[in-house]
Parts: C-alpha cells; sequence; structure tokens
C-alpha cells in the first residue's frame, strides 16, 4: 500500500522504476511503460463493422501469410486479421464489433494482505485488456501497440490524461469481466475507457477513462494524427463514457509550500495509507522523464485533512475531533465508517517533477480520494 | 533487469520490498510473499485418487454448503471440492489426478523491453500455478496456501530452497503450458517442481524445483508435519523431478572479502545485467527476514569472471580479451555468442544478510548463472 501513489512512477519511468531497463534510455520515456506504452488503442479494418460480434472464428489467430516466419512470430502468432473471440486471453469483441471483454481471473500476487487487488494490478490489467483489444483487431505491428500506420509514419502513443475510480477493490480468486473500448479526444487524440465488472455479483467494482495523442519516436513531439492512422483507428470509436463528468477537474500546480514534499516517488503520510484505501486517482502527464531524473514528489491535502490534522496534534487524547464528530459516535457508527462516508474521502494534490537546474520541470500533476478501509480480512499466514 | 538479482527480496520481505505493506509486520515475514506465502503444496481428499483425470467437471466451483456464506466467500468460490478442470484459470489435474497444468499468456506487463518475460514474472507465475493447484485439490482453507489440517495446527509452509532454470524466456503474447506437481522431501519436507513449456513450439523454456517446511505461525519455530496435515498431502505426492541433480549443490556462505557488496538489494554489475540474462538461480533460505531490517547484499563471482574482468581492466582498448578469443573472431562468430557459449554462463554467489549488531546474521544464500544475451528484437516504442 505505500506504492500507492508512487505507482505513476510506472508510467513516467523514473530512476527509482523497479523495471529499471538498462538497453535504450530513450525507450524509457512516458510512452514505454506500463498503461503508457501500452496499445492505448485499437485499429480497426475496413470490413470490421461487416462483421458480426459473437460469431466464430477460429480460435488460433490467423498470422502473416509470409513463409518466412521468424521464431518470435511463431511463438507470438500475433494476428493479421481481426479476431472475434481467443480463448486463451479469454477475450471476445463487444459492442458491435468494436468494443473489447476480457475475462481475467485476480492472482494470487495481484493482491495485497487483505486479499485485495493492488492499484497497481488494477492498472497492469487496464494495460493489458487495451493491448488485448488492439492484438483482436488484427492491425497491431512489431511495436508495442503501435498500428501499421503508425509504424510507417514513426510514432508512439502516449498517454496525456488517466483517471481511475476504484468503488470496491477485486479479491483474490475473483473473476472480473473487463470491457474497454475507445473514442476520439478532441482532433489529435483518443479517449479509451474500461469497466471492471464482478462476474459474481454483476456489480461494477471500479471505472477508468484515458487520453492518448502521438509522439514522433525520433524527435519526442507530439504529432498530429495522419490521415491513414485516422483512417485505422476511427471506425472503432464510440460515444460513450465509463465516467461521467461535464469538465475534466483542473489539477492545480503545487509549489514549495506543499504540506509533503519527498525526494522520493513516496508522498502520502503513513497513517493515511494504513487507515485508507485509494479511491480515484487522476493523472496529467506534462514531459517526459528518463532513467538518470531526479525526481522530487510534492503533495498537499485539501482543507479537510488539515483541519483533522490539525485537531489531532493539538490534542491527540481529545475524542472530539473529526469535523465536530465525537469519535466514540463515530465508532458506535459502525468502526467509524458511517463517519467517515459523511465526510467524504480524503483528497490530495499530487506533483512528480525532475529536480533540476535552472529549474524543475513538471513531469505529472495528480489528484487522489482516500476512502476509509473496510475492515478486511486478514491472511492467516 | 537490474532488479534480476533483487528478485529474491520478494521473497524475503525486507525494507525496499516495494509491496511494503503496513499491515501486521509479522505476516511478512518468509512466508507471506511472492513464491513464499504462496501456496507451496497441494492436499489430497481421501477419493482423489479414484477420480478419473479429464473427466468432465462443472466449471463451477462447489462452494461451501454453509447457507451463510459472506461476500467475500460468493466473490472469491473457493472449492471445497476437488475440481479437475478450471475454465477461467485455464487449469487441468492432470498426472493421474495429482499434477496440475495450466495454460497462461505472457502478458504486456511481465515483459522487459526485449519483450521477454521478467524471471519475477516468472516467479509470479511459478506461485499462482502451484497456488491454483492447491485451490482445485479442494482443500484450500481461508489463508494464503495452508490446507484446513495446516490451519488447524496453526501451520504455514515456508520454503527453504527454490531453484529456477530458465533456457529460454517467455515472449510477450506466447502461450505458456505450466506443469506443478509435489512429493516428499525427506520426513518432514515437500518438494515442488514445474515445468515451463512453449505451446507453440513444444519446447521446455523452463524448470523449477523447490523444497518447503511447515513453520508454527505464532512461534515461528520450523514444525514436523503433524499425521493429519501428512494425510492431506501424501496422496498427491509423486516422484518425478524436474530438474535432474543426484546432490543439491552446496552454496558457501560469502564474507566481507566478497568482491561486491551492496547495503541494498542489487548486487550484479549493470555491465553484466546489459549483456547477459539469467539462465539459473538458486536461493535457500536461513532465516526471516522483517520489514524494518536493514540488509546488506553480498556478490562473488566465480574464477571465470575475475579473469575476464581483470583483462577488460588492463587494458580496455586491447581487443585480445576475453580468455584468449580475439574480439574481432567473436564478433565472426555470431555477435560473440559462440565464443560466450564455448566459456560457458558467468557464475556468482550470493548473500543477502541482515545488517546488525552484535553480528549480521545470513537471510539468503544463492546462486547464480548468467548466458551472453541473445540478439534481441526491442521494443520499436
Amino acid at each position: 500500500m505505500a506504492a500507492a501513489f508512487s505507482c505513476p512512477t510506472s508510467y513516467v519511468t523514473c530512476s527509482s522504476n523497479r523495471d529499471n531497463h538498462l538497453h535504450d534510455q530513450n525507450m524509457k520515456s512516458l510512452s514505454n511503460i506500463k498503461i503508457n506504452g501500452a496499445s492505448p488503442r485499437s485499429a480497426g479494418k475496413a470490413d470490421m463493422l461487416s462483421q458480426k460480434i459473437g460469431a466464430a472464428t477460429t480460435s488460433v489467430a490467423s498470422v502473416t501469410k509470409n513463409d518466412s516466419l521468424t521464431a518470435e512470430q511463431i511463438r507470438q502468432k500475433i494476428p493479421t486479421k481481426k479476431q472475434l473471440v481467443d480463448p486463451f486471453r479469454q477475450g471476445l469483441i463487444i459492442e458491435g464489433g468494436v468494443g473489447y471483454r476480457q475475462t481475467v481471473v485476480v492472482r494470487s500476487y495481484e493482491v495485497g494482505p487483505d486479499k485485495t487487488a493492488t492499484l497497481e494490478s488494477i492498472l497492469n490489467l487496464l494495460q493489458e485488456t487495451a493491448l488485448n483489444h488492439v492484438w483482436m483487431s488484427g492491425l497491431l505491428s512489431d511495436g508495442f501497440g503501435a498500428t501499421h500506420g503508425m509504424m510507417r509514419n514513426n510514432l508512439i502513443w502516449v498517454v496525456s490524461r488517466m483517471q481511475v475510480q476504484v468503488d470496491q477493490y477485486p479479491i483474490w480468486g475473483e473473476i472480473v469481466e473487463i470491457d474497454t473500448w475507445v473514442g476520439a479526444s478532441g482532433k489529435n487524440g483518443m479517449r479509451r475507457d474500461w469497466l471492471i465488472r464482478s462476474q459474481a455479483t454483476g456489480h461494477i467494482l471500479g471505472r477508468a477513462t484515458s487520453v492518448w495523442v502521438m509522439m514522433n519516436r525520433q524527435t519526442r513531439r507530439l504529432s498530429k494524427i495522419p490521415e491513414e492512422v485516422r483512417a485505422e483507428i476511427s471506425p472503432w470509436h464510440i460515444e460513450k463514457h465509463a465516467i461521467k463528468e461535464d469538465v475534466p477537474e483542473k489539477i492545480v500546480k503545487l509549489d514549495d509550500k506543499a504540506k509533503y514534499i519527498n525526494n522520493d516517488l513516496k508522498t502520502i503520510p503513513d497513517h493515511i495509507l494504513e487507515s485508507h484505501q485509494l479511491s480515484e486517482i487522476t493523472l496529467e502527464y506534462r514531459r517526459e522523464c528518463g532513467s538518470s531524473d531526479i525526481v522530487q514528489s510534492l503533495c498537499h491535502p485539501d482543507e479537510d485533512e488539515i483541519l483533522n490534522n490539525k485537531a489531532v496534534n493539538e490534542d491527540i487524547n481529545d475524542i472530539t475531533i473529526m469535523n465536530g464528530f465525537s469519535l466514540a459516535a463515530e465508532i458506535m457508527k459502525g468502526s467509524g465508517l458511517l463517519g467517515s462516508f459523511e465526510k467524504g474521502p480524503l483528497r490530495y494534490t499530487h506533483l512528480l517533477q525532475t529536480k533540476a537546474e535552472p529549474k524543475n520541470e513538471e513531469i505529472v500533476r495528480g489528484r487522489t480520494a482516500w476512502k476509509k478501509k473496510l475492515p478486511t480480512i486478514l491472511f492467516s499466514t
């Protein structure tokens, strides 16, 4: 759980990233990791809309017809034609032929000691389903999620915004269905959304939305979407939003007056991590970050938490704290839970920046919301 | 790749562990993480042998008959009876009813920039298949892999030895079959083995074996296997070894004369990580390690690497290095590959210890072997 907000590191690939690859350092940029490099879109073929959902297809993906298949191609079997079903990925094309649904079992190493999936695991599964959506489309090129048209234009996808809401964390062994689809975002962006559903209960456990733009792989400058790429992608667009929001919340830029400033990637105070779980995270990416960059994490609570902490600090023994609720009353309302819901989640603003001369440069701005944890069953080991 | 040998951290849960849970610190011991807490065994039912392999079973696991199922139980659906097939886990009971095979697709986030699975991902999949083996057995209790009998006796599994050989790393999108089974190891231990096979080529990609013993959850002392637990487990034992080895190699204990000494968990020099990949790792666990322990990593190369490095350091411009091969000759032999094979892999001895007064205590001893990397396709992002 301490890794909760440090999760964005997975996106920006800074020096403290645990997957500190030693290869081409340029590859370790904004576009190469996790959700990021993760094929954020889906590509369409001209005949795609004429295909019926649920129609049976061969379970073995059609691979390239070139006789000189490499050993990698034989082992990978990237489809060159649209697939409607993949029994190994447990994936299925839905939504009139343009959406994708994958059934996954929450694995033992994807959960924390309370048996619920970590946010990192959820983000991994979002990436995986996005990439498999493209995999099924038949337009996946040799790169990590780029279409054939993008490869010809030397373009890669980079994420500019990512928002995840988790109402309830999936638990170890739970079977979940993840739906994902894409749509337009302005003139040169693409939106990718996800819904995570418990198969046993039918409940929506989480929702996510993201915005992706294209970047030239060499110049690292953002690019318009070339027409040939638009032609690949746009047939897959649908107008449906996983998260309803009229205007995306603006994230203010923190400065050195932020309450918590750390020279690593953990910013949320331990006492919050112990008692709360992340219910929402929004990240706005501003700049690439390299493996040798020195980073600094800033974090500032919304007014609520400041008031609470002030009260706690002023008189830790005074049980009349927490916005006027007495602690005893809170406990009577069910382990402080009701009281917590009444107050709403704790909210924080975040900034990850490079520490550099002549000035620091922002990498990513963030907002998080934290709900009080429900009592959970710990592993009995 | 820099995380390659730091991988053992996943087992021993020291302070630099990225899943630094804030809950019960005691739970973060040797037995709670990765392979470790990971249900290292399989439990049998009396009627198990009478069941036929491949016989159809219901695809929905039979859950406990108790009417008052908790929300967790409804979502988890842990079977109370042996299952022969699990379509969601893509698992199947094999080997006369006592082994387990699971088909998995290597996911996008499980690979490094060369598109091959990381060792960490492989270890995760070994854990997952081991746990799912127990899951299918119908004897999985509420804990993280313990049988009902173990729960009654307050026992957990701890790993004492783990050995993994990787001949070829699975690649992104590759469908692999992982077989796992258990056997006896001495009087009070259990052996668990694995085979990893490429479905496309039928080749064995990797092999692993491990030894597990029981520990009292409260006292943290090793325990004999109680009769009721032996009765659960022993029907699942088979005599088959994934790795042929007459006598396990003894790992010497390093001291402060080791060539590399680090106050974190990375011990392999960067230039080796860049040019080589781990082909074998053996770990011997000696002691639990807590989240607040300060650790130190020691590493010492076998004689070969010392000779090579000495040559490189003495004259970096002299192309006649590497055990007498000239660099040009090496390149002609196929990117230095042939030369590398002729020399055999580089080998290292490792020690992870707590730094403490009055004396350091060893946590885990290790041996690794590193083969020169084959030329690989990097992501084009």
